[in-house]
């Protein structure tokens, strides 16, 4: 007797119904739920090749509602990923490659880190776009290499998100023909019956941004989804949405309700599951005929070697375009980079003068953008401010597929998850601005970024009190604090144009980790420094002006603060204190740097320490300890006019040598 | 001949103009686009009394694209508020009462503080709610006394914004029919004509959500505006959306332009503009008949007379309820809130058992619920896991407007607004959870709401890798760091059911700053303390385990680190050091501490310091300095179950002697 699709779906369910049992800990209800729209679409629609999950050409799928990660390890064990049985039955457990919510990365076919809801179905619009973007740029009339889809499964929770609307009205704009949902329907989210909470007409909405709206299909039959599917996939110019209308927890007795969410069945649950469902195997055992229905592997392997034979033969007759496809896509640099990288440099240095730091990212970003074709900007709404958009910038034309820039409007959260997106998909090396103070908005995004390791630059302007008339809500305070908190990303505050052009050439060599720049709307003047201090940039922090000997006190300091703490020190070296003056654009390379060069920056002998930052002072007590000072902002800005907010708040020349005379004295007083 | 009331529109017009002018700073476009719409609104149906901004039953008006303030301001000086014309003048000016972005609590007849776009049309629906739910306690069939509107003015970028989504699905399901929006419709935003980026049906989505949707009217036609804002009253269980469409910059040679948006129109566009708005006067002279034609004192004041005969009327028949509303309007806690207090901390005190902070908090929120009416709890989609549920919570139901606890779905941003709403509008402590991880989509509001100096408590649970399985996406690292670098708000994160009793109590006793209180999800010891302890909690940080004469070395620690910190020291102790143990739950109030008492916790000679907090390390230093040591989490978490994490992570008592012996030792070489 064939094996049936339910049959199918049921392995998945049973796989997380045991492991979710033997971990003690998981989410079953969103699996045996969606276990159906899986089969449907994994065994007759998705396009991969289980031995190579990095296939440039292989369909992405999202799992937006990532607390249903063991639908997906079931899939990729069953479908024949490297994802043996072993690890199905290590689920949650230290180092197994199949966590409490997927990481890309760590589980071969996972395209994206998703749990935070709602940011999975915003990064496949991310996706979608770079499959588009690349299309238009490498396909010719006899080629197609690049084509295909990116698939999201996605839940109640995620469309309650407002990431969801911001990244769903911009792919509708955007015609990401190839971006399909099939949106899981269950009306239980973990408080119980969403009606009350989640009441809105979810058709109407997606309509209302451009998508095509299939459904409500029966999601748990095979017949329906799959039309469904071949009708999403027949409207090339509209993303599609495939309401599924389905039953959470599915052959459970606790489905359709909130109890199977987020905790295992139990004993008696999994076990009436498993007999409603006609499974009789022992647990984490599936029979022959079941792993022989869902093995994808021949399929897949046949469907990448017809890839690579048309790949061939594209490279044959387009050699120059197949190489660029290929660096591009490996995420490398361009072979020339090293000699890019100095001749930015040079050039940037002959800009020796005053400038906003956010109009010297824009200058680097004149010269980078028409050498580095990988490069996608953007911006929400602010591209001028933040100099993000150069003369060589094209917006991004959806008919065409063709442009290197986005306008993402209003919406810094969903351009940080496309962004990611981006990334993730590969052959883009995404970067986009807002104001600093802006950034929380976006902050789960970055913090996803970090996680997963990804290659892309926020430009974040205006980056302080500097702000002036607009007032606290654009004048950041805390937000500097927070992202150097976040693991895994690199902050950038660099003090004029020879810093910033530093911080983007090691944003763009950082393959495994975000970079956040932080720039000034304000002019700033330019710093003269000799080689060795140039080539010192990149350790984030360095001696930029020195003393004779050992340093009596040293005046730390970022950004626009820097030609403040130089001034500062000029006036203590008048009344005979030796100042030395360390600007510090990137704390965490400078902490990567070896002890002895750190102790050769910041001896420890020498304890007044006297940091400078426009910014939430705390952090830098890292460097200053208990006996320094930190000048830095411990309330709000104020809406004034610029210069009168940084006397008002301290960061005058007189205040830093009063704070430093004043740490000097009681410093002399303790010895 | 009598003032047109395009004549009056053209005063905004021209005060707006006169006061960027002459601040060089301030953005034009949106007050001369919107001059009409404010005209209607503000001269036939507002209701509000200029001499009594506090007026509690006054109509509420929320300027959600804020960078339109000098409309605002224009509106509240011709009305006749206590807003001089020398604050026109001093636009954008240091310690003016006319900043960039309007600022609630510094200018009367500023109801918010709104500047971030979406934030204002999502709190004003918190204020819609907070309407309509304070009618349903307080009126009476012979007594309206809470019967108002909430209006917002927003612009398209307000609509692109994700958390506009959140709150306005939200108002739809919750029936504000009170709550009625002027959406400034002008297809223009800073990157310029919104079509390329925003071009979905926004009449759908809304009526999507379940709104009245009307409109397009023309935005400059004052009849067409009166219409359909007596449509939108006549709609009493739908929130009104009326979409006006207008010209950005109406009446200047840079309309429809956004050239227009941010920057002074300049002196010869100024000019023009003046010239094709037939106006005539000098700058900032205003003709006493369009003074009069605007001044709502006489108007207003009649108005608020009738409501406090009405009110007087039903403080005769209705005694307890008048004072119950007025004591909640007032922000007063409730006259016996000293024995309350006290009664909650005898009884947390005496469940002296070992419990999550986030089942201690639920246990204070079943005291605090029934003796505190204004507290108004929720969840976004977490009721049960975050404790904010309790046992005499009640679902607020639309059609009644009744009940105390809100499901806000999975919507952290647009919980923050709602509850910014709820709060500014007074009458109401709103308290809500989500995971601490989560805390980054809300984070902007959380700003906003230290920033407006809000009473309203976030609960935020699941605070560190004690999550365990659900990994890193789900467990916070630098969300700490982050809030405590926020100016203005509390953060508390006790280490058992006292502290967490006190924290809640300095909470509600905090008229003026938000709390954000950060709860394990995992079971922590309980201490046992004495009274001076116990009363020692408020002040932040104390000694809880303390050594004879002065301390070797002492550890700090909060939250569910507190129990690791007194193992260590019990090992310290048997190895001959003297160890004391610092609990710092509340660093904010540990730092407003005179020093002699700081001095009296951590004595300025010991300098072998340890801080345990297993979050990012670097804001500890702050305590710990150059020559401390701190167990923190430098990196990102893990999926396994959390003892195996906590193990890995370097949170065991082993871990911790071993870096206490190593300061230690390294300490007194140093000697």
């Amino acid at each position: 007797m064939p094996i049936t699709q339910r049959q199918c779906a049921n392995a998945l369910r049973v796989l997380a119904i045991d492991a979710i049992e033997k971990a003690k800990s998981g989410h079953p209800g969103a699996p045996l739920g969606m276990a159906d729209m899986a089969e449907s679409l994994w065994r007759r629609h998705f396009k991969h090749n289980p031995a190579n999950p990095s296939w440039p050409d292989r369909d992405r799928f999202v799992l937006s509602n990532g607390h249903a990660s063991m639908l997906h390890y079931a899939l990729l064990h069953l479908t024949g990923y490297a994802l043996p049985i072993a690890e199905i039955e290590n689920f949650r457990q230290w180092q197994s490659r199949t966590p409490g919510h997927p990481e890309a990365g760590l589980t071969p076919g996972v395209d994206m880190t998703t749990g935070p809801l709602g940011q999975g179905i915003a990064s496949a619009a991310g996706m979608a776009l770079a499959e588009r973007m690349l299309a238009a740029r490498f396909n010719t009339p006899e080629h197609a290499i690049v084509n295909h889809y990116t698939w999201v499964f996605c839940g109640d929770g995620c469309l309650m998100e407002g990431v969801s609307h911001e990244a769903c009205s911009l792919a509708g704009i955007w015609r990401l023909g190839k971006l399909i949902v099939l949106y899981d329907s269950n009306g239980i989210s973990i408080d119980g019956r969403v009606d009350a909470w989640y009441s809105e007409d979810v058709r109407s909405r997606f309509t209302a941004y451009g998508w095509q709206v299939l459904g409500p299909v029966d999601g748990h039959e095979a017949a329906a989804l799959d039309t469904a599917i071949d009708e999403a996939k027949s409207d090339a110019s509209r993303p599609s949405l495939i309401v599924c209308k389905t039953h959470i927890g599915f052959g459970s007795p606790k489905a359709d309700s909130e109890k199977c969410h987020g905790s295992p069945l139990g004993g008696s649950a999994a076990q009436a599951a498993r007999e409603a469902l006609a499974w009789h195997e022992p647990p984490f055992v599936i029979p022959d005929d079941i792993y022989r229905a869902w093995d994808a592997r021949a399929a897949g392997a046949a469907a990448e070697k017809k890839w690579q034979t048309a790949f061939a033969a594209y490279r044959r007759d387009c050699p120059a375009l197949a190489d660029e496809f290929s660096r591009r896509v490996a995420g490398d640099l361009p072979a020339d980079w090293p000699v890019l990288a100095q001749g930015l440099l040079r050039e940037m240095r002959a800009h020796a003068q005053d400038a906003a730091t956010r109009a010297a990212s824009r200058t680097v970003l004149e010269y980078l953008a028409p050498r580095l074709p990988e490069l996608v900007g953007g911006a929400a709404d602010l591209s001028d401010s933040v100099g993000t958009r150069t003369a060589s910038s094209r917006h991004f034309e959806p008919v065409s597929g063709l442009g290197n820039y986005i306008f993402y409007g209003v919406r810094e959260f969903g351009m940080g998850a496309v962004m990611n997106g981006l990334a993730l998909h590969g052959g883009f090396v995404p970067y986009a601005g807002t104001f600093l103070a802006f950034s929380d908005q976006a902050k789960n995004a970055v913090r996803l970024a970090a996680l997963m390791g990804l290659r892309l630059v926020w430009v974040f302007t205006h980056d302080s009190i500097g702000v002036g008339e607009d007032g606290p809500t654009h004048q950041p305070v805390e937000q500097l604090s927070s992202l150097r908190a976040t693991p895994g990303l690199l902050l950038w505050r660099p003090c004029d144009i020879t810093e910033t052009a530093v911080a983007w050439q090691c944003a763009l060599e950082s393959r495994h980790a975000p970079t956040c720049l932080s720039l000034s709307r304000q002019a700033l003047p330019f710093h003269t420094r000799d080689d060795a201090q140039v080539a010192a940039i990149a350790r984030g922090g360095y001696v930029l002006r020195d003393c004779g000997g050992a340093p009596d006190i040293i005046l730390v300091a970022t950004g626009s603060e820097v030609s403040l703490a130089a001034a500062a020190a000029e006036r203590l070296e008048a009344l005979g204190h030796r100042a030395r003056v360390v600007s510090m654009p990137c704390t965490e390379l400078f902490d990567a740097q070896d002890s002895a060069y750190r102790e050769s920056v910041l001896p420890d002998a020498c304890r007044a320490r006297l940091a400078v930052e426009a910014a939430a002072p705390d952090f830098w007590r890292k460097y200053v300890g208990l006996d320094g000072a930190v000048c830095g902002m411990s309330t709000f800005g104020a809406s004034a006019p610029a210069a009168r907010l940084w006397e008002h708040f301290g960061f005058s020349v007189d205040h830093l040598l009063d704070m430093a005379l004043d740490m000097l004295k009681k410093q002399s007083l303790n010895i």
